[in-house]
């Protein structure tokens, strides 16, 4: 039996107590200072209230105050924070990590420095942990298209764990897969993350589709303005790959799981693709975010991060300005409140150059 | 100004007449003895039946044994019949095309020979035209994802035109694209085909995940089980790259439009969703079928005539038994009316081998 100690109790983190519980390992969840109800909660009555769920046997829930006793004796550790609270999360496993420790983190997006070189959120959450110390850990990742709600209830669903080290990889991997919650691994650590951040860039497009829909006042259910969302899809699908080529991943890392199959249930519905609906009818981002109080727009942060970066590179020469017009429009509408219309022609290496 | 002749009246050849005719071409409508409903409606009215609209003013509609008369003195013809009349169109076309004519055809599928070796429809197409006339014709052919209707009333749809000849895939071009038809061109010609060929057969198995959902009896709308249709898009789009290998084209053709782009607007509605989605209630394909009385299932009948050829395939060697493993389990649901029951581990190539 193994025990596994989670910092942070949103949905994704306490959903995966599932499987994990069904091989017969235990939990101990750490709410962040943002999660103290949910912990309360649970600690009552059992219900994690945002999963509207009891959490399984064999999940403990502790306050953020009790971590120290949480911690104690484990080896296993999954920072389950969201993309905004990496540097937060790393500074407290700074503080709570020992030597020989494994960490499997959650959040996806990306972090840039100055000049606009781009880091994948695993090795942002261990840069705040001091070299010695991180020399001395194993750091890997979940990615793949999975809806916390429907691992948590036993749905089958398809992941990819990812990191440096197949044998860590391989040991994660016995420790989750179960009949529902299938895992495959890889160790193109930075294919797989950027993959699982610039999905969520591309679902706040997919919502433009929806939104054009709305703002043309189409009343016949026959007109869905699919044609639309998929050259948007495809457009996405190679900008993925031109990633891959910019930051080191491998192109095949974009088929399957981590980046089609993430894209394609990403944009099927949830904040990001909500947001980009509201843009698409007509708001701009100010506006729209106006309208989702207290949301966070996980996909809205990486465009932001991400084209700004790409500004950065441009000037720098690493990128041309022909590279990247999907997401260099998402930027324009999310940076700097610009109206959706997309560049169609300049999609797929630009028109009569081809396919691709 | 240029005159297209179309043999073939159905939603997709009608739909593709807006573009061409606001280029100032005009466009002949030959029905098949299938179509001659609709031509009599378009003679008398005005308006395509399953489409539910005007045809463009330049569209003058004729009944086949007006074919002829239709075929005088034009160049471009465009073979609009659907999978089924492949080769009853080609045998018509034997008699009508003359020397230096270019072919667009529309069809999507697939052929075999009794060895299990599969050849694009523009090309079983032109087999029943006589070779030394074939060779003085060019064959082109579009794909990517276009619902037919948003076609006919201006939505914004990315294609694909592809054949062997640039040259005449440009003047394909020229003569279509319009500020709401977006075209692209490839000379991947096997490539593009395929990818249209199969994303018919995986959006048949799309729509398992809505019929599973069903069967479950599943009331809270949260969960939509789309962590299980990910996966199988996924697989899909795994699958499309070992095509690719097998039959000769581009992996790179599988990103973008022709591939992931197509299967996408494919995998969310249409006849093939539907037919999947029943078989994945729990039904049979042969009781599934019977509730689609009059209904063309072209992503079934892909997947019998590839799933066929597959079977020869192995036999003789040429592909191994664990490839393709959700093709043949679509193909044993559609030949030989399995259960649905998706063989998760076997995907990107089987547990514990890595991810893609």
């Amino acid at each position: 039996m193994a025990t596994l100690v989670v910092l942070g109790s949103g949905i994704m983190a306490t959903a995966l107590a599932t499987p994990f519980t069904d091989n017969g390992n235990e939990v101990r969840l750490v709410g962040t200072h943002l999660d103290r109800d949910i912990i309360e909660s649970i600690k009552n009555t059992g219900v994690h209230p945002n999963l509207n769920l009891k959490v399984p046997d064999g999940v403990t829930a502790f306050q953020l105050e009790e971590a120290a006793e949480a911690f104690d004796g484990v080896e296993l550790v999954m920072s389950g924070v969201n993309s905004f609270g990496v540097d937060w999360a790393g500074e407290q496993l700074a503080g709570l990590l020992r030597p020989g420790m494994h960490v499997l983190a959650l959040a996806k997006g990306m972090q840039a420095d100055a000049d606009g070189n781009l880091t994948i959120l695993p090795r942002a959450l261990m840069n705040q942990v001091p070299k010695e110390l991180r020399d001395q850990l194993s750091i890997s990742a979940i990615a793949g298209p999975s809806i916390a709600g429907e691992v948590a209830i036993r749905r089958h669903t398809s992941v990819v764990f990812t990191g440096e080290n197949q044998e860590v990889l391989d040991m994660w991997r016995g420790l989750y897969e179960t009949d529902f919650y299938h895992v495959w691994t890889s160790t193109d650590f930075v294919g797989v993350e950027v993959c699982a951040a610039t999905k969520n860039c591309y679902a706040f497009g997919a919502g433009f589709m929806h939104g054009q829909l709305t703002a043309m006042a189409e009343t016949n259910p026959q007109y869905v303005n699919y044609n639309y969302g998929a050259a948007l899809f495809g457009q996405a699908s190679v900008e993925m790959t031109q990633f891959m080529d910019l930051l080191g991943g491998e192109p095949s890392t974009v088929l399957g799981l981590p980046g089609i199959g993430d894209c394609f249930v990403t944009s099927m519905g949830g904040r990001n693709v909500k947001v980009g609906t509201l843009v698409g009818t007509g708001m701009t981002f100010t506006q729209a975010k106006a309208q989702m109080p207290g949301v966070t727009l996980e996909g809205a942060a990486a465009i932001q991060v991400i084209g700004d970066a790409f500004e950065r590179l441009t000037e720098r020469g690493v990128l041309k300005q022909a590279q990247f017009p999907l997401l260099r429009h998402l930027h324009d509408v999310v940076a700097k409140d610009g109206a959706v219309d997309v560049p169609w022609k300049t999609f797929f290496g630009g028109n009569g150059s081809g396919q691709g």
